[in-house]
């Protein structure tokens, strides 16, 4: 791997990491590490502006769905500050219930923008609402 | 189509449209319609900042693949000001000789910023170099 392909997956790993954390102390602390104070998040449901807001967000997802765990699909791909991976959501027995690709803008390190995409939606029937 | 998916889907035309123009002229006017004057592109080979590197990027494009031609892949997604689609390029004989998928921000309708990443990238051998 070259010192690019090394860093967006690091990067990514840190981001599959934050949004896998149900303890809201300890998801701070992976904010503030792998985050900028102004970054932005933004979804097709959710928007958020700094890390407070974001942890808030991630919050909310594990409330809505407990149990269920992000995992990064396939190898991130990057260049200059640029990072695209794509992840999958779901409870143990559906890992890939939910799937999406990231796009995200990295400043010395640390994420200062993601922009999210939906690739496979469940039926409501599948998450039970 | 609801109007988000309907714009999306003509802003992705008129980019097509742009890096399928050959003529500069013609070219100087597509993106005055459809880019911001100081709009920005980048994908992992090329950067440019405004409409005037943007068209010449564009032109090197023309110069290096003669006869390939654009195509949208697949439905523009978007939501707020935000969109992503996929396209394939490559000649009469090979239209998906090399794949890609752009994410770009909007504003008043015209693209703001553009970055790209490849999807499938073609063997030298392929491309004839």
């Amino acid at each position: 791997m070259n010192q690019t392909v090394q860093s967006a997956r690091q990067i990514a790993d840190c981001y599959i990491a934050v949004w896998n954390e149900t303890d809201a102390a300890r998801r701070s602390v992976l904010l503030a590490e792998g985050w900028e104070a102004s970054a932005t998040y933004a979804d097709p449901m959710m928007q958020a502006r700094g890390r407070e807001h974001i942890s808030a967000l991630i919050g909310a997802v594990h409330e809505r769905f407990p149990g269920f765990r992000f995992a990064l699909d396939g190898q991130p791909d990057a260049y200059t500050d640029k990072i695209r991976f794509s992840w999958m959501l779901g409870p143990a027995d559906q890992a890939d219930m939910i799937k999406g690709t990231d796009f995200a803008v990295v400043a010395d390190g640390r994420l200062s923008s993601v922009t999210g995409f939906l690739d496979k939606v469940p039926t409501s029937a599948e998450t039970g609402n």
